[in-house]
């Protein structure tokens, strides 16, 4: 069957809802490590998708899948040996105080809950988010993404400026960065009580991902924290993009900003492509909201599910990726210093570890972000180089390194040399 | 390991939450066909799991997962053969002008989605939900759900009283039953109305499961799609229950009453235990959405949970289970009238197919519903005769079956007998 075919059945089936990347859409058949291959056998490097945490079609984790599912397959209102084995596992990566796990199977669900948490305990309604912030696609969580168009009865929602320190905006060179953006979130809270809305919680990507991948100025994160405590709320890190070692040095980017959550939200790495997720709380926030509410998730925590959870915490410890994102980030933040050396079209790249934002413009002088069409053709002709990258930021106009923890040094090699490559064809 | 070791691991790791079956929980530690095997190896006929749909580790479903997912698992952005099947499998099922699948990861998210589109597409904002309904447990579809706490910004939502014909309300003998339950629900349009809200959908679970199951009067889901769209707004079917197979005679619950909805939504039983659900409505809502919003589910429709939900279905086909659950269906009713005029703590019983609900009493003239207690002793000692049966219902007295489809003849001749030796010894 051609592509063609493949992409007409597809229109008939699935319809106009669905997006796809690139014009002319890959047709994957296999996976494996950190390779994709199309049905005529070329293969791409995947410096894109996070999901797969420990490399596409993980021996281990499909061994786990597989004879799970063989065995039994049940929910929590029943024991099983499998969820707890996954819940000490998260906890041992945590925070003491941080002991109680609850099983969902989506980032977005987790986010959800975690929102449900925060107002059923506070007994407040009102949330802080960053703007273009992308937490999930639920009604209440999809209304945070501007992309979407959720509109009505998002009253409880106001929103801070994320912390640009390259694109800003940031009014004078003297001007306090940290202080600057934590203001923005003072003045949303401040939104909310001239609403007569109390602050529930403050939910916080720490990846700032959809913003483009932004590592914030020395003590905001902590201002920020200070400032939702102080008005009432609690505060939710959603770790689906910063956890799970995915900006080297740390498991979790909680740890490295040095705040405090109440609640962290788990998901995409977490099952390396099988829907698991979940919120990790204390056992006073956890019993608080047994107290007032009851939660059951069907899927969430099932037998199967948990022990990909947990043979995915095993592999990363096992091969050591907390110590391979680290060591990989450093040698891609050299390449990508040599790169935005070369390329006036890189204004700014920032991230860490596994996980980079490059910043392409289209002038030095006025930053002005390249446009979503000119990030499509770079990673059209990144693919035909055969490596896969995306776009992301509130202008679209990052290009998005986040491959897959096993990511080697010849990977990351092969990654940079790549975009050299790209970006001298259209540098000419 | 102990039980009583497992259960303090299980308190300690995921925390007050987690709700369970029995007083002592039962260690499941296998499951195959119809029967659920614990840790002693004592074995239990499973009478309450419709997740599984098609039997627990139903090989032809574990290979077809184990395959997929030794091979490749991305996302729906990039091209796939399986979503393509799998959507076309559903669409066979459907009427013609239901063409159009988006797959999500649960019922919750297929329900939150199906309300955001109606939404989009209305521009309306109110949603008539029937009292004690269950449609999922996000923020949103969780508030529909009078178990939860959710009751901060639900001025959207109002709500009319399931049609239940034995237990009522019903004024009087001579009342039209169907009528009379579609005039709750137009006067919960009117108190939208009244509050300036205009109606997006109705979302209508075709099993009325959280009720205890009801068959309603002929007609009364005809009016309630009429008023729906004459006020402007859409019928979702939440199929998660009622659907694939599951009262017999038909696929979907909304052909078994002749209603033509906008937007159908799957769950549970879809996926066999995998977490894989799905929204199924017209191109012409599909594309109003599309071009209205965008929407993206990071695991909806990958390859490997679109494996599973093709595999579902083809199991479905090739077993016959429809017919089976007709077939094994009647005899269950056949049972259940002889056991109802046996036991005068048999008030009613209602159902079709392999999905029904006991009333349980303490009084045949007061109907006074048995307490959740009393349920729970009842189901205790059917776990004990080896058998598992759930309860559900507004008051908690409902003794629900809802088997896997592939519950035969001689798995429904051994509930029935259980069911009469435990209400034999209750009787005493």
């Amino acid at each position: 069957m051609t592509n063609n075919t493949l992409w007409q059945r597809r229109k008939d089936a699935i319809g106009p809802t669905y997006s796809h990347f690139y014009d002319e859409p890959l047709n994957l058949v296999k996976g494996e490590g950190a390779w994709l291959y199309d049905e005529k056998g070329n293969k791409y490097l995947d410096c894109y998708n996070n999901v797969v945490s420990v490399g596409h079609c993980n021996p281990n984790v499909v061994k786990a899948l597989s004879e799970q599912a063989a065995t039994l397959n049940t929910h929590t209102r029943y024991l099983h040996e499998n969820i707890i084995k996954a819940a000490e596992k998260i906890k041992s990566k945590m925070p003491a105080k941080l002991d109680t796990v609850i099983f969902v199977c989506t980032g977005t669900e987790a986010n959800d809950l975690a929102l449900q948490m925060a107002r059923a305990i506070t007994g407040n309604y009102g949330c802080l988010v960053s703007e273009h912030a992308y937490h999930g696609n639920s009604s209440v969580i999809g209304a945070m993404d501007p992309d979407r168009r959720i509109t009505v009865g998002v009253e409880w929602m106001e929103k801070f400026e994320p912390p640009n320190t390259y694109r800003g905006p940031h009014p004078d060179e003297e001007s306090d960065l940290a202080e600057y953006y934590a203001n923005t979130a003072r003045e949303a809270i401040e939104r909310l009580k001239n609403k007569n809305i109390d602050l529930a919680a403050a939910m916080l990507d720490l990846s700032f991902d959809s913003n483009g991948i932004l590592i914030p100025p020395d003590g905001f994160l902590n201002k920020v924290t200070d400032m939702t405590r102080a008005a009432g709320g609690l505060v939710i890190v959603d770790e689906v993009q910063s956890g799970y070692c995915r900006m080297g040095e740390y498991w979790w980017g909680f740890e490295r900003y040095g705040i405090d959550p109440d609640i962290v939200t788990l998901g995409k790495p977490m099952g390396a492509g099988h829907p698991v997720a979940a919120v990790v709380t204390t056992r006073e926030i956890a019993k608080n909201f047994a107290d007032i509410d009851s939660y059951f998730n069907t899927f969430g925590g099932n037998p199967v599910s948990t022990a990909v959870a947990n043979a995915v915490i095993e592999e990363i410890d096992n091969q050591g990726l907390l110590e391979n994102a680290t060591t990989v980030g450093k040698q891609l933040e050299a390449g990508l210093t040599q790169i935005a050396e070369q390329f006036d079209f890189v204004g700014n790249f920032q991230g860490s570890g596994l996980f980079w934002g490059i910043d392409m413009i289209n002038d030095p002088v006025t930053k002005e972000p390249m446009k979503r069409e000119q990030l499509r053709h770079i990673t059209t002709l990144l693919k035909d180089e055969g490596v896969l990258m995306g776009s992301t930021g509130r202008y679209g106009n990052i290009l998005k390194i986040r491959p897959p923890l096993i990511f080697s040094k010849e990977n990351a090699e092969q990654a940079l040399n790549a975009i050299k490559k790209v970006f001298m064809a259209i540098s000419k």
